[in-house]
């Protein structure tokens, strides 16, 4: 059948412009509940504030905290996790798999519901200067948030991680946006950003052999020749005896799911491995999904508008 | 990475347990757009009721409508649509590829938010009596509406068509469940019911040899062994040279779209033929996407709760 006519007659008159934003920061401590369980905890209950999710790595000693609600009340709830954290996590004693330069690293803010990107720009910004200004922790802005356009890319501010940054916050290129160039002691530095969603994206590969998982991260990501919105890397699991493509796709629109994933496992082919399934860490769009269903089962004269549960939600 | 703690802390204070059925009409019109116009336009407009979405097929010479909204408005403007349809519909004229026994041939009612089944059901003999009251248009509760167990199959109430049915209703075991065993001249008879969710799916075949639609319809549908959440047949579409196994999934939670999807696909290799793409036939729920995306990317720890527009609509 061919849709001829859409009717979408009735709106309701309780439309309000409420504005949602949602941020993901990252704090460099996956292993100890408690620890955790004390840093989440001033994103509860809340007014304001929802606390979706939190993730947590033992190999990345990280956990990925998702929460969205009303942009002040976010933000305020989030700055005082960084505080908690700052306190709890000391980065000397740190090591884990994934690249980190603070005890918070990473604090970004994404435009969910009636928001622009302008306006996350701005409360990251706010939320940059209490952090510095409350705890001692110089802060770089950076994706859309960035002072500069060399700033822009996380993984350039990280580079070095929080070893090397007492250092590299010193060089005219490296100056904080918030705070004194020194770092805080244990809690390092901190990056916050606005951004739109990415989809943080892992898939197995059934093998230890990190070399190969490295490989075919350099297929597949931007830097390398990859695709323009994949930034990936190999990662190790050695609980689990496997290793993953890690990676972040930031214009899950333009780059989907289902193609990243083929072509991983196109390339794993090369070295008679096979990709035994994956993950997505955090939060995921529903576009993203649908988009994939849609490519794998063919779908043509589809739109969201089609999904039932997307007409509730106004 | 394990998600180890899921934390939702903040239920908003505006929880509203607003009730919302889905309502999908099916009537036998699917090429006059002026006709189709008349009668979905009591469906607009109306305080509780939302039009999301109607698709016409020349081919079945059939139109799917889709409103949701609250029960009382969504009953009371779809049972305008029905009287419209009657006076529009001349079914002793009609021929098309789909089944029929009425002008408004089905009108299936379904719970979407805060409603019981027992609810919905108590909505379908309610607008079944208001159809065969104000229309004279004999009325057959189906499904879980269904007055007894012979009547519950759709297919079982609808067979002999609209031309054999001014002598079935006259058989003790086919008397309406409201009206008097006497069709409508034009507009025959009405299915009125209360159900789940169903999926109206259709896979299109590289094919003209409609036996070969039909075959693979056998081996999906439950009737003849195959999956038992399928309803199936194959049908020609003239206009675009090729065939599609037609189907109705009624329940998507457990026979999944892309098992059938990927069972059709094997079952046409055997005659050389190739799938071109498949599509949804008015809305689909958000699980039965989700669930396929998560099949095709061998997603695991995930849940629905993941997406984060899932959050959003309470």
């Amino acid at each position: 059948m061919k849709p001829f006519g859409v009717g979408k007659s009735y709106k309701t008159k309780m439309e309000i412009a409420k504005k949602i934003v949602e941020c993901v920061p990252n704090f460099s401590e996956g292993r100890d509940l408690d620890k955790i369980e004390k840093i989440v905890a001033p994103l509860r209950g809340k007014e304001g504030v929802k606390l979706l999710n939190y993730e947590a790595d033992k190999d990345y000693n990280r956990v990925v905290v998702t929460v969205i609600g009303e942009p002040i009340a976010v933000r305020n709830a989030v700055v005082e996790a960084v505080g908690v954290a700052a306190g709890l996590i000391d980065l000397t004693k740190h090591e884990g798999q994934h690249a980190r330069m603070g005890a918070t690293d990473v604090v970004p803010f994404i435009p969910i519901k009636n928001m622009t990107m302008e306006e996350c720009v701005e409360l990251a910004k706010e939320a940059g200067a209490m952090i510095a200004e409350k705890f001692n922790i110089p802060v770089f802005l950076y994706e859309e948030a960035a002072s500069a356009p060399h700033r822009q890319n996380l993984a350039d501010v990280r580079k070095g991680q929080f070893e090397g940054m007492p250092e590299k916050i010193k060089l005219p290129m490296w100056q904080p946006d918030f705070g004194a160039p020194v770092i805080h002691p244990q809690a390092g530095v901190t990056g916050v950003s606005a951004r739109m969603p990415l989809v943080a994206y892992n898939i197995d590969l059934d093998t230890k052999n990190i070399e190969i998982a490295n490989k075919i991260a350099k297929c597949i990501r931007n830097s390398s020749g990859g695709f323009k919105y994949i930034k990936a890397g190999g990662v190790s699991l050695e609980d689990r005896g496997i290793t993953q493509v890690t990676m972040n796709i930031t214009d899950y629109s333009k780059t989907s799911m289902y193609r990243v994933f083929e072509t991983v496992k196109m390339e794993a082919k090369r070295y008679g491995v096979n990709v035994l399934g994956s993950e997505v860490v955090g939060l995921v769009p529903l576009e993203a999904l649908v988009d994939s269903a849609s490519y794998y089962l063919g779908l043509y004269n589809f739109n969201m508008d089609k999904i039932i549960e997307t007409n509730l939600w106004e």
